[in-house]
């Protein structure tokens, strides 16, 4: 693992994509000090930039509704796998982060997290020694990962027998829902497993977990019903091992949380099982929000919460990129592709445009849609009505993103531009 | 741009995706020394693996075709992005290496790269003075890229006058398909393009370009006829311009050239126009190709080369994971997903499986499939007649990709390993 200063604060140079070919390379401190100029043309495009106030913004909002719901927040740091993103979700108050890996985790540690999660199931040798190596090297941290099977379990213990001075694992039992993903599918399933989990020495069950984000469909009703059906047996098992003593902590954690339904868990997530609670929210993607699948389902959110448009998250980022040919009538090609954006949930969204020389961003027709993405190339048509407007070759294209996972980790840095697209800082991303 | 050490020999750690957690740093030509093998655990899942016979069994196999061809290879190195797979293109004979942007074209020139193809507009200032830069750096580097439409011309050529003591860029005049991608849609438009690219000092034109894998289907008759259409054209201006002395070159570059029909092209890339010609395929999934897309469409080239099956193109990338939850009949849920492995055109393929412990692969039955893929996990099903093969909780699952491009970006290294999954050599990724 690096040292503290190459992880926070790395050393960027043209190897970087976006990088300005002409400049020496520089630490990440020393980037605001460039006085480089997005729409100004200091960076090579395609380029993709976090937005300040919108990141800001988003991370004091989510922080404040956790507070007001009285649970707390630790982030997917899978998100964002950022070491500067992760110090301001901990300095804005999260009571922790999330990884999907110990690879992930590794990072996240080193990146000063010390109450952690892994929201998944850890199996194999090597990430349970992982994760023994991490607790050793670090007296004061929690790692909580997820159990759903007894197959798991044996395979812990079987780690264990052959490790016997390693330290218990912290665990969090998982109940799923059927076709979903992982997780316990029955009560008498997880009641089972729980009772199996207090016998054993390999580890302590400190809580129960559940992932509700699968089950989405920005149908409030429908929704609320299909979260409320989860956590009231996410409470059933919390209570039952609460009741039979199968918690070995003060403190049982009760987490769930993906970005789609999180306003509705939330209100879950303190239940009365006699016992102390800390409720934990898990949501990633808050941190830039999107243009595309989030901000659709924050609508949802908004609804329920009585949130004003804008009020709530804000997209904070954004793929710039060059208009490179205009080959026949209603398409443009733009340099941007599989290798620079999202195209998992939906295809990336033209939200602006900047004329070749143009400090300023002016809005795009409302017809303008990206219909296909190659690895490098981005196909941009709009209607015939709108054909006096159309790019030209070299014009500058913003586009927002969906979702934001898929687009960090395909960028090493990104620069945070301020809302006229100065740069004026940046991080680092660790895929 | 880092030095030559750094860029062929760098520095892995524990931040690199599937590095040995307990293991200090090594340098890539240490990582064979190190005995590390795969299925014995002793690198942490998921993990994108080369295969270093298929491997170099596709390097000599393309080259050989292309000079039995009497044509050169320029593969396109935005596949690997990778300067020791590019420098084994090099070694095994290709003309020079094709890059989509500046930014990659300038690790492939950091890599030994000096004959080199952007197969794209270049439109930007940004662009347009970082292959200045790179021009002026080597002075026996070739950078030939693409032109497609007056708009782009009139850019080239108001850099080139705010840039008085700039060289003449050498540009391929690109010939496109109607409904597809870049490219002049008609031989006139080719025609008063090529005649305006003579005229101006701002440019050499130095070859015909196309690209004609947007077009296969699979079905030869319809993909030769349809080749066979755009490269008449290809020929057709190129015959014109030479006819009318519009090159400014002793010898014509002919280029073409993606991964699905490149055999029907190669037939084409040597037209008799009269002058000196040199073609240039840059098909670049070769090097891995892959279990999915590229192996469907490869079924249509062996067919029509007379090749049996396993003497052309073998897939020579996997990607290993663990099974981490088999939480309901039918399914079990993969530790690996959109971050690790390609999804983009179509699902990653089951093709082998490593019981714990287990240091050799076993098949998997023919009805496994991955039916989705979440960021970080996998779905696999199976026909319910397979039950009793299901496989369990720490098995480890090797995985097919489709197509090579999309999961060589979600790495920063990969290790070559043996057939028996010894790891031999290493290669570093630059995206």
């Amino acid at each position: 693992m690096t040292t503290d200063n190459e992880l926070f604060d790395p050393l960027f140079d043209t190897r970087f994509k976006g990088y300005p070919r002409t400049q020496a390379p520089r630490r990440r401190s020393e980037i605001g000090e460039a006085g480089w100029h997005v729409l100004a043309g200091d960076l090579p495009l395609p380029l993709a930039v976090l937005k300040r106030e919108a990141l800001e913004h988003n991370l004091a909002w989510m922080q404040a509704r956790v507070r007001q719901w009285g649970i707390d927040l630790a982030p997917h740091g899978k998100t964002t796998m950022s070491p500067q993103l992760f110090r301001r979700q901990l300095d804005a108050g999260a009571w922790g982060l999330t990884f999907a890996t110990v690879t992930q985790l590794a990072i996240g540690v080193a990146a000063g997290a010390r109450r952690t999660v892994i929201a998944n199931q850890v199996v194999s040798d090597e990430d349970l020694a992982g994760i023994q190596l991490l607790l050793r090297a670090h007296t004061d941290l929690r790692v909580v990962f997820l159990v759903d099977s007894l197959a798991q379990l044996g395979l812990i213990e079987g780690w264990a027998a052959r490790h016997p001075q390693s330290l218990p694992f912290e665990v969090m039992l998982e109940i799923g829902v059927d076709g979903a993903r992982t997780g316990c599918r029955t009560h008498e399933e997880a009641i089972a497993l729980a009772t199996r989990l207090r016998e054993s020495a390999a580890v302590k069950l400190v809580g129960i977990e559940c992932y509700e984000g699968q089950g989405a469909t920005g149908d409030s009703a429908a929704d609320t019903a299909y979260t409320n059906a989860l956590m009231d047996r996410v409470e059933a098992v919390a209570r039952h091992c609460e009741a039979n003593q199968l918690f070995e902590t003060g403190e049982v954690l009760v987490s769930a949380g993906g970005s789609a339904l999180y306003d509705l868990v939330a209100l879950r997530l303190k239940p009365a099982i006699g016992g102390t609670v800390r409720g934990l929210l898990r949501s990633g993607c808050y941190v830039t929000h999107d243009h595309g699948t989030y901000q659709r389902l924050q609508v949802a959110v908004d609804q329920r919460m009585g949130c004003e448009c804008g009020e709530s998250l804000r997209p904070a980022m954004e793929v710039w990129a060059t208009v490179q040919s205009r080959p026949e009538r209603g398409l443009a090609i733009v340099a941007v592709g599989k290798r620079d954006i999202s195209f998992d949930l939906s295809m990336p969204v033209p939200i602006a445009r900047a004329a070749r020389g143009a400090l300023a961003p002016t809005a795009v027709p409302a017809t303008w849609q990206v219909s296909a993405l190659n690895d490098q190339h981005a196909y941009l048509r709009w209607d015939a009505a709108d054909e006096a407007l159309a790019p030209v070759v070299g014009e500058r294209i913003g586009f927002g993103i969906s979702h934001p996972c898929t687009t960090f980790d395909k960028w090493h840095w990104m620069p945070i531009v301020e809302d006229d697209y100065r740069v004026s800082d940046a991080v680092s991303i660790h895929f």
